[in-house]
């Protein structure tokens, strides 16, 4: 029989609240035969303040042995800002090599959008993981004095690029559409823009069948508030990336649908899964997040270790419940997840 | 008799046309007894093609001797990207030390915007105009092999975060609602971040009267869309500033209305309006392109210089020629700055 060896951070915030949700439906969709193993990992704004770790090494190893990882959410005003996000989620993206953080962006029938007119979204961000102003190269000298000087250093390598940019063009590839914008700000970061824009042309002779464009990361905002419509796949830097899919995740009926997937696609390592959104301290507690970004994540796990019927099943659960939702009467975190799992085993 | 010496840089695409009818408003405006005289600098895609040169020393100089200077559009497709921008537009920030890229954002009434309900937006943002990611200090090493490395380094100072944070303070206090949001990214860039966040505690002492906030760019980004009306001033680095004001011209009815100014508010060395648009080659020479933004930095450039009662009635002629614009019967470039320039003057 089969199994799945799930490591489960719930973090903090209404990380807690989600995951559990997002266990629930997992539990609904997986065949009968597979096992499911999973295993808590007490990370976060709690740990640290009991001892100081972010992710300690044994922390580390032992998540290695797993087939993936579903996260919540890291983050809490009591905490310095960076701490948790440097020493734990970015570790985890870093010490794992996600490369490719993959979010998608589909406006859902029935659900808010800021838009007038509701255009027609569905694509993909393919944000690079491991490079780019994330690297923490940074420093700052004669800190808090008025002569301080702070860099950050953003690092872009032909390795890390090449590997992301040619995982986009295969997931265009597999689309309908075909088609793949990469986004950057060549004209001003000249170095790193030049280099992307290379292998984006040198990778894509591969791809003869796939449509590609270039825009300026200024010029991409525009398009994604009047004419989201025109984006299929698009590839994109670490921090352009992370801007970018928080003003997809927007446009497409709030943060509390979107999902992504921390991939390495080499399997060297397991992959983890997270909701866009980040620990809304100020909710936490009351019933009132929306668990649909954590189990669109659970989807997104599910595909990426070849459960994908089981996904489309997640998905299809979420699109039908979204479409028949009664704004009028909110569910609690609770409510909403029983609903999904019993969509998704029913 | 009092004198107004401009120094005019039409540039690429449609930079000539939106910048003859920024100079006929400006020139309707203007008080009778002001001596206007202009220089026109031949600069752009057509200078480097013709001689190599960008930004040459000799016209740099000349340039200096200048109230101010309108820029209408730099960029062409026929030139490598950042050969024009980095060697003209952003030399011309540098060297000039403009270091309060300032950037108004209002919905016009009658005007169109991708977002349903038509919110009230209002805000300015303040973009630090000659630090961060876009000092050039970045490099590659193995160009175009497979080794390549490529860097961008985000330089920060307090003497720049400091000088521009304060500018930031002062238009704040002076507004109604005394509102100023700081925008950075500072759980991941955490040495520029904190040095950011820390001037912007600091100065603000000094400010009792205003209401202080941070947002991270990216959440930053969702309430650009969902709730614009929040905001009032914005103070943030160069690339945040650069793709936030894009997304912000987007929803207050495009980029064809979005002005701006390069300011040096020491006044050591002249200040530069342009607006935000591009070139836009595949419109030039069509009579298609709004001048309305280059109309509204004239604005801002009469404000700059003094100019303050003729500054409003240039934007008094704006938001009247909105209102009562006909969508129906589209006009030329030429039609709009005669229409703009009979109401300045009359
Ligand atoms: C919390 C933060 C470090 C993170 C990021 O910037 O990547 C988040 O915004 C995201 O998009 O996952
Ligand atoms: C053309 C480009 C260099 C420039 C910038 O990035 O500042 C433009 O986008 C702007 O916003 O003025």
């Amino acid at each position: 029989s089969r199994s799945l060896r799930l490591a489960v951070i719930p973090g903090d915030g209404i990380g807690q609240e989600v995951v559990a949700q997002g266990l629930k439906v997992l539990a609904a969709a997986l065949p009968q035969d597979v096992k499911l193993e999973t295993r808590n990992y007490d990370l976060g704004a709690r740990r640290w303040h009991a001892t100081g770790e972010t992710l300690p090494d044994a922390d580390l190893e032992s998540l290695k042995d797993h087939d993936a990882i579903l996260l919540g959410a890291i983050g809490d005003p009591s905490v310095p800002s960076g701490v948790l996000e440097r020493g734990l989620l970015l570790k985890l993206r870093f010490a794992f090599d996600h490369y490719v953080n993959l979010r998608p962006s589909k406006l859902f029938p029935n659900t808010a959008t800021p838009l007038a007119g509701r255009p027609d979204i569905d694509f993909v961000v393919v944000r690079e993981g491991t490079e780019g102003p994330y690297v923490g190269n940074g420093g700052s000298l004669r800190t808090g004095t008025p002569a301080e000087v702070a860099t950050e250093v953003s690092l872009n390598t032909a390795y890390g690029v090449e590997r992301v940019v040619r995982d986009a063009y295969e997931r265009a590839n597999a689309r309908p559409r075909k088609k793949l914008t990469l986004v950057h700000k060549n004209n001003v970061l000249v170095h790193a823009g030049h280099l992307w824009k290379n292998i984006f042309d040198q990778v894509g002779q591969e791809y003869p069948e796939v449509t590609t464009d270039y825009l300026h990361v200024d010029a991409a905002t525009i398009f994604f508030v009047t004419q989201p419509e025109r984006f299929d796949v698009i590839v994109t830097d670490n921090l352009f990336g992370d801007i970018l899919t928080d003003l997809a995740a927007a446009v497409t009926g709030g943060i509390g649908l979107a999902a992504s997937g921390n991939i390495n696609p080499s399997g060297a390592f397991p992959s983890m899964f997270e909701p866009v959104h980040g620990s809304a301290p100020d909710i936490a507690g009351t019933g009132k997040a929306d668990p649909t970004a954590t189990v669109l994540s659970v989807a997104l796990l599910l595909s990426h270790l070849g459960y994908a019927e089981e996904a489309a099943r997640i998905e299809a659960a979420v699109a039908q419940d979204l479409a028949e939702r009664d704004a009028a009467t909110p569910r609690t975190t609770d409510e909403t997840g029983d609903a999904l799992a019993a969509r998704v085993a029913g």
